[in-house]
């Protein structure tokens, strides 16, 4: 600790965290086409090499410092907390915990949905990220002996139901829908999620 | 008629069809907010003033060149055509529709939906169509004395589950969703927009 301390004008932890920050205001400010490494580095008051020492990328930056940081965990606690409970209710749980999520994080949250359609890479990381570390990982988690075609449809098709819901209640912001309060989502919503993750 | 064709070098028709045409493809080279109603004259080699003539303003005329052309019909059609049928299969015609739409129009509708989160003016002009053209007229139609909360509510929900497929299929390109044949689609999602639509 001490000698990492010694490398450079910030601990580790804190360079990390601070290019972190400054992504965010860059990949919110001039969207993810429009941010370089090197205005992130600018901005952090770092070298440019420290953003590729703590970064495999902008895909990688972007991932960490937006997708990450609009969760209020790791991937894996997110799809362990939609699983938790009984199995014909993970559908109501999944949009409970989605829309909890979403509203305590509006703006960082739109300004992902904005990325996506805007960047080929966004759209291949979130791709990644809701096909693997969330719906494929509760569709694996509900059963495991699904044949890959068939999880992945339903993992897929949960995630058309998610980011449907997330576009219509804040980016397009459908009348009924964007007023809508979290729990009449819930069970309207809920039924969808479990008919999309475990099929009768 | 032969009056109108005398008022200019083009017929009143082929004027507009011109102008349509040539917003069509600013549109998709600069997106909604980088094009201007003067640079969609110049290319359709037409005076500004027609433009002004033809169309109320810009989001008028990108609902006619973009979005009602990635229609196969006016979208009073399109939402009888959902209705048209056993209401315990309204949500199977609804998705059939709009993926057979969609299927043959993939490059524009994949332009409309970047385009949505993208403007401000567009997000209104989508959510305004998909709210009173195609699913409260199917909405109303279905039920006609529903009270508007309740409308709009369906409205917008079946919204989302058609703009999540979308979003999904040719945009984001989920795996199991983006290669599925229709029908697959059809059978998985129908139930969804019947539940959504018309709710037991």
């Amino acid at each position: 600790m001490a000698a990492e301390a010694r490398r450079g004008p910030r601990r580790g932890e804190d360079t990390r965290a601070a290019i972190l920050e400054a992504a965010r205001g860059e990949f919110a400010r001039a969207g993810y086409a429009g941010t370089s490494l090197r205005a992130v580095a600018r901005a952090a008051g770092v070298d440019p090499a420290l953003v590729h020492h703590y970064f495999e990328g902008k895909d990688d930056l972007f991932a960490q410092s937006v997708v990450l940081v609009s969760l209020p965990g790791p991937p894996a606690s997110l799809a362990a907390q939609v699983m938790e409970g009984p199995r014909e209710e993970v559908g109501l749980r999944a949009v409970r915990t989605f829309l909890g999520v979403w509203e305590a994080r509006r703006s960082s949250f739109e300004a992902l949905l904005r990325s996506i359609v805007t960047s080929e890479e966004v759209a291949r990381a979130v791709r990644e990220f809701l096909t693997q570390e969330i719906f494929g990982r509760v569709v694996s988690g509900l059963e495991p002996g699904l044949e890959e075609d068939e999880r992945d449809l339903r993992a897929g098709l949960a995630a058309t139901a998610a980011t449907g819901l997330a576009m219509g209640r804040y980016v397009v912001r459908l009348p009924g829908v964007a007023d809508a309060d979290p729990e009449t989502l819930v069970r309207r919503v809920g039924p969808v999620l479990q008919g999309y993750l475990l099929p009768r």
